[in-house]
């Protein structure tokens, strides 16, 4: 433990105040966040030097608006994902006029934490693509739950047999009665390695199941998916817990971990810090997100943002990829690339099931021209050097 | 697992929409929370029957609003803690147009979910009281973070002396080199039975301390407050995440478990089902909640509505205790008492604090000064026949 100038982090809030009382309001966020307590109340110099946050600085951001960025002792996070949430977002969640916009983390941080094992260059060699010209990666949904083990090994053979990269359960598959984890994985597994030879060359295909439940039910899912060989896996970090991601999935899959946002709306923590940036440093490999213009409301900057924050420079913390998704269809493939580059995963779940009478033919001409698509676009893009320039 | 009439929940959404288009988006929220696809891709008729939650009313509920009540299978829930919040609200938190009303578990889930190990009669059990007119219990927080064990253990014996039943550790004391967990659990759990012990009597002193993190370092922290002997235990399910709570915590805790709200605010569930109905159903005995006139928002209507789900009768479901706090003082006591009876647990955490030179009389005559009153206000409560009416 250091003495002497000590770690620090900084945290950006925007909080709704006017001019006359922003000054308070920041000051009692800062004790908030830190101690909990009126500061006349500290005893301790030690509290009051390397505890207590600090109110960094105050910007005005419009009308009744201003960015408050307090400054917090590393140290009080225990260098612990969990209470880095807690210390960024516990109490003042509670408190409706403040939304946390930013967050710096320090390097003390950044090496305590696992941040990906694989990142975007993982996903690739993992598909043994690595050596090739980048590309974006594909990736599919098996739907609906409610299906038996078999029903969806089967729409996983045809999106296998079609060359999907990247073939992950619904996220609301979790470990019902209908297709209860184990029989799943095997069967869903069994069928993408057979379809997979049966596409021949030198086509990998990855299973990502949904990992789901408390710490026990979680091992026993990571045990299975090792003896079945699955080659990543599904996790929802606002359900499960950050600390659980980061402390038993992050260390027990062995595979890239693909984050799904279910539960992570609106909490009034800006999504790309979420998604993009904690995500990433609690060891998602992937992050999805609800792209714009599909069902849900993020716009285009907030989406470039959480790409952004996925891939940006971040000390030794590789890059992960940024998973456009949530109604997404194969007619906005190039539109896609052009936006996110091809550091990225594309998701099309609903669109390439819709108005399928069987599971047979048409799911597979659709997954076919999907991955297809990919693959000409990205090479069209390569060759006019029309990629989106990143950093 | 049943083949007719399976099991069903309610949960009622309010979505922001007009008249013309609700019954569009309530049946779009429908499919997004449970098959999260076009409804006419569905090929199984199982999955159409059994699996795709239903609309089951709308009714307006003010300008621009609606209260919509779709029925679930609680089937797709796999009877998780974890799966269950996906199911309720895991793709929709993404939609800020939808905010979480109301819940009705139906009875398998109610059975399958843990519920609270102690509830109201089990904290009174352990701190012996169990046979004497019922009164509000009193808590207190050991704060701020930064101190050593030995700074801990002091205040905690000053509480302690004072009487008060549950010192509970601040939420932001996690696992920090200032004060590790097991050595300062080690101390606060001595000093508090040495000052019982001195204030003799058949006092009784219950120590929650705060659990955090992932579940390997949770499993170590229940051994040693096992082995320690604490009474109680502190934690914030919305930060480890509730399949944790009630997977581990709640299995291995073997003490009441105290809920805190950190990470809990805002998002877009109503305080009253989360903090009241759900954290009891996931096995805490008591929930801390931001009492208003404090330092948080929430108005008197929400503080009541979140004790009513805490205790109403809930089936086999044990009532919790309600926890008022953030920022509530000794002069409040009364008031509190007339507001929420006696089956409330009364935290008054920094005011104890404010002001004091030391840790030494100042605080502990508060803490006595908040003792007295809450069995002085109980008691003439109890004579005056005063107490507010629960069901």
């Amino acid at each position: 433990m250091r003495n002497h100038d000590p770690e620090r982090f900084g945290a950006t809030y925007r909080v709704r105040a006017d001019q006359r009382n922003i000054q308070a309001r920041a000051q009692a966020l800062a004790l908030e966040q830190s101690i909990e307590m009126p500061l006349d109340a500290v005893t301790q110099d030690f509290v009051r030097d390397r505890i207590v946050a600090r109110v960094a600085s105050i910007e005005p951001a419009g009308a009744g608006a201003f960015d408050v960025t307090l400054s917090f002792a590393t140290s009080t996070t225990g260098l612990e994902a969990g209470q880095l949430m807690n210390m960024l977002f516990g109490n003042c969640s509670l408190q409706p006029d403040v939304e946390l916009r930013a967050f710096e983390p320090d390097g003390e941080l950044l090496r305590a934490l696992p941040g990906p094992r694989f990142g975007v260059q993982g996903w690739r060699r993992a598909l043994g693509i690595d050596g090739a010209p980048p590309r974006p990666l594909t990736c599919t949904a098996l739907k609906p739950q409610g299906q038996s083990p078999q029903q969806l090994a089967e729409l996983a053979a045809t999106f296998a047999l079609a060359g999907i990269d990247v073939i992950k359960d619904d996220h609301g598959i979790a470990d019902q009665d209908s297709a209860r984890f184990a029989p799943r994985v095997a069967a869903v597994q069994k069928a993408i390695r057979q379809a997979a030879r049966e596409r021949g060359g030198d086509t990998r295909v990855l299973y990502a199941p949904t990992l789901s439940g408390g710490p026990r039910r979680l091992r026993e899912q990571l045990r299975v998916a090792r003896d079945e060989g699955v080659g990543a896996v599904l996790v929802c970090p606002m359900l499960c817990g950050v600390p659980t991601l980061v402390e038993l999935v992050r260390e027990e899959a062995g595979v890239p971990i693909l984050a799904h946002p279910a539960f992570a709306g609106n909490v009034r923590i800006a999504p790309d810090l979420l998604l993009g940036r904690l995500f990433r440093m609690f060891g998602a490999d992937a992050t999805i997100f609800p792209n714009f213009g599909g069902r849900f409301s993020y716009d285009r900057a907030t989406c470039r943002a959480i790409a952004d924050r996925a891939r940006e420079p971040l000390e030794h913390v590789a890059p992960i990829l940024p998973v456009p998704a949530g109604g997404m269809g194969t007619e906005r493939v190039g539109e896609m690339i052009r936006e996110f580059g091809s550091d990225v995963m594309l998701l099309i779940g609903g669109q390439l099931l819709a108005g399928a009478v069987t599971p047979g033919d048409s799911v597979l001409a659709r997954a076919t021209a999907f991955v297809e698509r990919v693959r000409h676009d990205s090479a069209s893009m390569h060759s006019t050097g029309a990629e989106r320039h990143h950093e």
